[in-house]
């Protein structure tokens, strides 16, 4: 069984098929939409796999409720905690919640409100933190000593990674002959999982990282081959903030063709384009992969793409295209 | 043949099934998503099928596409013609585009740019008009006289009333067992179609319209019997303008159990909800429904209810709950 011990490169693809058995009866098989407009501006023929729909709003109640569920009841006894600027927070809130375990959250007190109602909202116990890695990573430490609850990373944890491999599993399912795949970055759980899923099932599909400029860290990791980790960048993609480890590395370093950047603007710009005619709310994050795609058509047009949509959970009183 | 001179009471089952074989090419079979949160809101199951995701953002393609490809190729050579306050003209643009023949539109000069803007792009040509019912029609007159185009009305025609009747042709497709069935009301051509459809497939499900309470004519004309038209009535639900005609009135009349209004902040929050947890961009109009759902818990709760989400083309600069 996995544990908190195991790292990323123990991950064989029968975790991932493990973690799928055990948690499909708490998230969605989500959708995939297509856009015959955004297929005409790329060139491209893009798959958007929307994990915006997913339960709790996001992609991370994959491993998040493979981390829970995968709990022996005396390691579930005293419930789980994590630090996380969101969609974590919430995910493992929800998983947490319908195993009926407590969940503890050390999150920034800067996140959205939205993000901080919505954790509230599935029964996690929030305790804030200053917006740097540092200080969240130090007021964590204290929470999980007064507790005891069971430690989840955000993403530095094999049981989330295996977790997180869920999506790509069920995208090679529905779409075939993808030729890559493009994913938001930040800690690189997702970018993680689907490394895991893709190198095993179809190692023929590149799988490129979507970065903002702004935060670029895993880019200049890549580039150094080594991670390089800043103490609170600043960007509209919140959800992308958080730096590399090592479990996440083993991936990136290994399996990813490139890691690609974005400006604010050209990530502000394919969030408002995809809303507009996706139809879908998503996130600053989410938009990352259409703006590296917009970007680089030497990369991209001609060929079948899958983007992963990572969630939908957005402060929808302060959009980014809206002066405030 | 349907053509201009068909009513509504010569319509039967089999033009929705003949709709439906020709507009198939043209059209998307749309999701229809759910959420648990919604259903702990209002009590009840609800299924939202989702016409924001159609071709051309909106339900409406349906009908102009089966207007469209209806056509023999003297009648089309002209190309076809029509007022509307936005989503029509862009669908009936699309289906005009699709078959190669010309598209006149006369729209308010006050309809949102982004309609507008959708109309040029999928290659429909505009003259303006004032956003009221007697200034649109006088226009309209001078513009299918110098054309010689063939007139598709938004809702009044028989050929779009069996068009879209295959919105709820498809839902009761993928969706058993429901109880009710809750639409917006402008004009009547949507609840129309579902008269159509449900009256001969499914006659135990009821038929609701929602309405906003500030263009509540068909309310009133529900109640007295008669059409009662209101001139340009003023609502953030901006699809919801337009009053019912012979046509639609025939079903409306006869088929639907009750028109049920809601107030323009009631509209208001009931989209930002939707927005917020169904994670999907759509219309004020469409907001109509979820919000006489949660107004009316007695007609509701406890019921398996099908919620026509009718489009998604929102000028995203001006959100309503946004003061700008």
């Amino acid at each position: 069984m996995l544990d908190i011990t195991t790292t990323g490169q123990d991950l064989t693809i029968d975790d991932v098929r493990a973690a799928h058995a055990r948690i499909k009866p708490y998230i969605h098989n989500t959708p995939v939409l297509t856009s015959t407009y955004l297929n005409g501006v790329t060139g491209a023929e893009l798959f958007f796999k929307c994990e915006n729909f997913q339960k709790a709003g996001a992609f991370k109640v994959r491993g998040a409720s493979n981390a829970v569920f995968g709990l022996s009841d005396e390691q579930a006894k005293n419930g789980v905690a994590t630090h996380s600027s969101g969609n974590h927070a919430l995910s493992l809130s929800y998983a947490a919640g319908r195993r009926g375990i407590p969940c503890h959250v050390v999150m920034p007190r800067t996140a959205p409100q939205a993000k901080k109602d919505a954790v509230k909202g599935y029964g996690g116990i929030i305790t804030e933190c200053e917006p740097s890695t540092t200080s969240r990573e130090t007021v964590f430490a204290e929470v999980q000593a007064a507790t005891g609850a069971e430690f989840v990373h955000p993403y530095n944890d094999a049981r989330v990674i295996a977790g997180q491999g869920t999506c790509s599993l069920e995208l090679i399912e529905e779409i075939s002959d993808l030729d890559c795949v493009v994913a938001p970055i930040g800690g690189g759980g997702m970018i993680s999982g689907t490394c895991l899923t893709l190198s095993n099932l179809a190692p023929h599909v590149k799988i490129y990282a979507a970065e903002p400029d702004q935060a670029d860290d895993a880019a200049r990791s890549f580039r150094a081959g080594h991670i390089i980790a800043d103490d609170a960048p600043v960007t509209v993609a919140d959800g992308l903030k958080v730096p590399l480890k090592e479990n996440t590395w083993h991936f990136v370093s290994q399996f990813v063709e490139d890691v690609l950047t974005a400006s604010e603007q050209e990530i502000i710009d394919a969030m408002k384009l995809t809303w507009q005619r996706l139809k879908i709310v998503m996130e600053p994050s989410c938009a990352v992969p259409l703006a590296v795609i917009l970007k680089n058509p030497d990369v991209f047009a001609g060929k079948r793409v899958g983007v992963i949509v990572t969630g939908g959970n957005v402060d929808l009183d302060k959009l980014p295209w809206i002066k405030g």
